[in-house]
């Protein structure tokens, strides 16, 4: 539930004159319900009441509402992140820690998986709390290589620097392109809602971005209140910077203002005899963050 | 075991008219017992055995070496590293794949914690199969920033590419100094060989990198010959590119020529309580490449 207090802005130096901050405020509050998703519908009218306001000072100004939604238990370090889709659409990222595990999702990772599970194409800038690090680097180049669409052209707001793009962050990137893969990781097949857990665990998998270990793999989740969620293995060149399927799902939890504590029900889904399983750190994750759900894996 | 067919260099396309390839490959051959450690004596020998071979040339040389030593089990994509210590000893690094689990070590990281376990106090070059991923260089950017020491100095070979830094391929860095961390990950207190196994893991616990969690740990192992190898963790300021102990103590075993099969026992060093602890992530590890091994764990 996001309640008033938690869209309370903790505004930057103004960088005009002409923002009136307190009337910004009034206006993200009334017209975000979830300010971890914000339509392309939402931003134009955000931006229609807020004469002089600029689409890069509003992701800036969404920076400090991300910081507050981040889950870092073990570092307490909280990371915000504010992306821009192709479609206009806004999508927020935080960083969340799993209990004693050295298990982590990145700001920058998670404001991917969120725009991913929205069917998003491509992200054309972010504003960040801070400098990305060089896996999170690693990953965003992932997004791709196509016309229009490159992971090189992305912008990066960041505080106090000058704008940056991806290729200028990332010189001489080692992507996709040197294991012959094209594509990238955004683009996903959309999952119907009217799915039950166990068709979409299945249709998670079979929307995975792995095209180097050719092991899909995805899960489902069902909170108590009847919600399902579910997240995609997303996989990367350098390997490291992957996202298991779980922790994708449990974006779309965070997301949501939901408890891990509330999920009952995990579905994975992915081949038994595959060269890369995520069956032992998907188990050891459930373990510290929902121990009393029910784990049941699946093929495909 | 090292043979001389291990040691056939596959020469890359000469730089310098100068080298004798047969002459070069057969004074490496002499030369070095175990190509992961070339001692500052050994490649002074084999640069004065080859006149107009450069030591740039020579860890370009190696590189494919170090690449046959790969373990790749998943991807099968064999890199190669040879870095270059303040000290003048080189040091070799290859990638490392866990069975199925999605973990893995890449070549800069183990070529970086080869060096750490021998007491190495600084990198100041490598040469490289491919270029380093985002989360190498984020890594490797944990090396410190100490004068005459700093990790933005680190020069790097990559084939086709000109000289860069790290400065270079990692600019706007995020590192130890945005958490007001001093001092690096090498520079290391050493690990007596006296010691035994529970002294060892201690020893390695101590002598962690983990400034940031504040949950030091350490590994030691030993193989069914005797020999004992040890490894510590450790940590970075972007957290995911840590290197868990039970890995550390496997860069020895690897560079000792050993199988994993060969361990038979296995000691975690780790406080009980700690917020990070590297018990469950050890064990799906020892279940993946050596189940047979005895596990134990200790505090401090």
């Amino acid at each position: 539930m996001i309640t008033p207090a938690h869209l309370c802005i903790r505004l930057h130096p103004p960088q005009t004159a002409q923002i009136d901050s307190v009337k910004l405020e009034k206006t993200i509050r009334e017209v975000v319900g979830n300010p971890f998703f914000i339509s392309s519908y939402q931003v134009t009218t955000i931006l229609e009441q807020n004469p002089g306001l600029t689409i890069d000072r509003l992701l800036q100004e969404l920076v400090p509402i991300a910081q507050f939604f981040a889950r870092p238990p073990i570092s307490d370090y909280k990371v915000g992140v504010v992306g821009l889709g192709l479609s206009g659409n806004i999508y927020l990222g935080v960083n969340l820690e799993f209990g004693d595990l050295p298990a982590t999702i990145h700001g920058e990772q998670f404001m991917t998986i969120n725009a991913r599970n929205h069917g998003e194409q491509y992200i054309t800038k972010m504003a960040l709390s801070a400098a990305p690090c060089g896996c999170c680097r690693q990953f965003l180049n992932e997004i791709g290589n196509q016309p229009g669409m490159r992971a090189s052209d992305i912008n990066f707001l960041i505080p106090q620097k000058p704008l940056y793009t991806l290729g200028q962050l990332l010189p001489e990137a080692f992507g996709p392109g040197d294991l012959g893969v094209q594509g990238g990781l955004l683009s996903p097949m959309p999952i119907p809602n009217s799915l039950n857990l166990y068709e979409r665990a299945r249709q998670a998998a079979v929307s995975s971005y792995a095209p180097y270990s050719k092991c899909p793999s995805g899960v489902a989740l069902q909170l108590k209140d009847g919600r399902i969620f579910s997240g995609s293995y997303v996989e990367n060149a350098a390997f490291n910077p992957a996202v298991p399927p779980l922790t994708s799902a449990l974006v779309s939890v965070v997301a949501a203002s939901a408890s891990y504590q509330d999920i009952v029900s995990i579905v994975l889904c992915e081949n038994a005899t595959g060269t890369v399983r995520q069956g032992i750190p998907t188990m050891d994750v459930i373990q510290k963050i929902c121990p009393n759900a029910q784990f049941n894996t699946i093929n495909p």
